[in-house]
């Protein structure tokens, strides 16, 4: 079955809202198994709209529309699709009730309201339990339109209550889908790894790049759920198999979350130390609710002053090496991990740019380092050609990957692993 | 002009990500006087995408796409669009370079990234200054398609550098706009202050709420530039003469940049110690260029042992008032104002949620102190009915708007001032 979501509405071309029902829909209808293929947001305008209207019907078995269903005049999605569709609205004396009814307590119904009462002859209303106008339904053999109310929550209420339903009978089977997130490679190197996994016509399989990481999202159809869930376990084992411990959670998103509940489980502490990142992975891992059970103390020591009174960090390491280094780093790491009485210590120093890049360490130059006990695990990242935001977070990504590899035995890729005193640059 | 939007990419027929960049441009091209009359949405679907955009061309002027520029074999909004306008795609040597420059120290260039070196023989390339796939414009004529990336802040930024120029030039005569970028009142309360100024037809100005504040756009069109900015600036003092110091900043967004810019220019620092914020105090600040000027240090301490370790908090005060108060909330901001040999320490403790509120101090309960040589002021916050990440923000947002008026010498509103050992509960 094709679907095609009409959005009617002015402001939403102004700009002046978001169009949060498209995305809802579109998540609802997915998961139902039935495909969208086109969004359209259109003014409340009648020619535009009945001329939309008509090509949609020619393409779609579904058509969803949002907005325009209210009392004013310029609301006319109704009276439009019915005209389009061979239907005739006629007035229904239950729904006028119902409105005169609301606007009693409130000083009596302007007439313009009595246009919400009118329903399709042939179609049907779909009952609106939190406002004034019901929704319709017009049908004409080929394809189906159901209206509903352009406000998000009345809109919601109506899907959940009566058109999902409507929708399960029309579309028939399940339709499962799981996330898996991974850490490592970009979307491109990805894709070269798992491009014939995407291919298929189900279970699908698509790739999402987003904060420097990707998602795969693998989705299943089948007659029943059963069906569906064996479909899409056999190909996300394909990607399991394929990819291993990059993956990093297959449930949510966020190496934070991941962090946290592993170092939860394992009833071990990290506490961090940042320079050019200037807190942001304190902020990432604090934004999981039930952080304090892993989480004590961050530093943010930007100026070398701060690294060597609060981290013990060694005048001579800065001196010899700069404040950029894999020693200073492993320094910053061993200096909080004492601090903070943690099982792990992350130290992160390098140059987020745009000013302070050297040839030899160019903007993006970030080490990385993670103690834990009297070992500690170096990354030398090069973040270049990003803008300063884009390394800081790539330098957490990191961070929060190497402690997450570290903490649950996994090899950590691209690192370098010394003991406390024997740290060498790189 | 009537211009359209078409979105290109299956993830948002899925309902995967909601669609930003369609409401951003609305706005922007309404700004411009350039009505918009269709949003599309449309998947990675060859066919279909070339019979929606030979039906756009028929009755637009201006074709505005956003999405599928990317290297993968789904990205095919340029070759597609470049046949429908009769257009050639030929390799541009300089893109070709750049994205090299820029997978070279990722491993090489995946062979896949080379489509997105491809240019129009006829129309012209884009440059994009956050990524590594240009934008492209093609014309024939009647009309002009110009094809940016789907990634928002990708997107946004060529809008921004280049785009608009080219609309502007388009459109015809001078178009000048300013944002004033408010904290203090939400989006109706600030409605309620300015309203009738929102409702002239040239200039105008909308407001634009985001991240616990508003922005009010003020835009002039005009024959000339001149002519604009006259009508533009006349406006814009009507907004000064109501709102006063409520308005932070008429340049960029963000209180953290004005802070590192005021603290600058008056060469003193700033030392944060944060509790239920997490860092993202530190954060926001090291976010900016330059804030190495500024700031040495901040801790995140979130338990109570490093709140006494590293900030000297008194235990004692803890026991009597516990770690959520006034009291706490000063010796954190005078503890790390001594540590950081700062001249402002800012120290912020609360119930960010979604656990840990009691009756007398439900979650959304932040104290915000900011001490300033041996005087403090304390904000008692109640950011009720409000999700961890909008508490955290919110108390953040706070804390700079007070360092911003202490160190401007302005009032601080619902703050008490209070000496070092003479903090009152409240």
């Amino acid at each position: 079955m094709k679907a095609e979501l009409i959005s009617v509405g002015t402001e939403l071309l102004l700009g002046d809202i978001l169009n949060t029902n498209a995305q809802y829909l579109s998540k609802e209808l997915a998961a139902l198994g039935i495909t969208v293929h086109h969004q359209c947001v259109i003014g409340d305008n009648t020619a535009r709209l009945a001329k939309l209207v008509e090509e949609a019907k020619q393409r779609s078995d579904l058509l969803l529309f949002t907005g325009g269903l209210g009392p004013t005049a310029d609301d006319l999605t109704k009276e439009t699709v019915a005209q389009v569709f061979g239907d005739e609205l006629v007035l229904d004396p239950e729904e006028l009730d119902k409105i005169k009814m609301y606007f009693e307590c409130r000083g009596g119904m302007p007439h313009n309201n009595e246009k919400q009462a009118m329903v399709p002859k042939r179609g049907k209303k779909i009952p609106n339990s939190c406002g004034t106008a019901p929704g319709v339904l017009f049908e004409d053999g080929s394809c189906t339109a159901i209206l509903m109310p352009g406000v998000p929550h009345e809109m919601r209420e109506m899907f959940e209550r009566s058109v999902r339903g409507i929708l399960m009978q029309m579309a028939g089977g399940a339709i499962v889908s799981t996330m898996l997130h991974v850490f490592g490679p970009g979307e491109s190197a990805l894709e070269e790894m798992v491009g014939d996994l995407l291919e298929g016509g189900n279970p699908t399989a698509a790739l999402y790049a987003k904060n420097c990481e990707v998602a795969v999202r693998v989705t299943a159809r089948g007659e029943d759920e059963q069906q569906a869930e064996t479909l899409r376990e056999a190909l996300v084992q394909k990607f399991r198999d394929r990819l291993g411990d990059l993956i990093y959670s297959e449930e949510a998103e966020g190496l934070e979350r991941v962090v946290v509940s592993v170092l939860t489980r394992q009833r071990r502490r990290l506490a961090t130390a940042e320079s050019c990142t200037g807190g942001l992975l304190a902020q990432r891992i604090t934004s999981v609710d039930g952080a304090s059970e892993v989480f004590d103390f961050g530093a943010v020591t930007y100026a070398a002053a701060a690294k060597r009174r609060i981290l013990g960090v060694k005048p001579a390491a800065i001196k010899k090496y700069s404040v950029y280094s894999a020693t200073v780093a492993a320094q910053m790491a061993f200096g909080v991990q004492k601090q903070g009485k943690a099982d792990f210590g992350v130290g992160i120093t390098g140059i987020a740019g745009p000013t302070g890049g050297t040839e030899e360490k160019p903007v993006g130059t970030v080490y990385v380092a993670v103690s834990c006990g009297h070992e500690v695990w170096v990354k030398r990242l090069s973040v270049e050609h990003s803008e300063r935001s884009r390394v800081r977070r790539m330098s957490t990504q990191h961070a929060l990957d190497m402690v997450r590899r570290i903490a649950l035995g996994l090899p950590v890729p691209d690192a370098r692993r010394f003991g406390r005193h024997a740290v060498e640059e790189f």
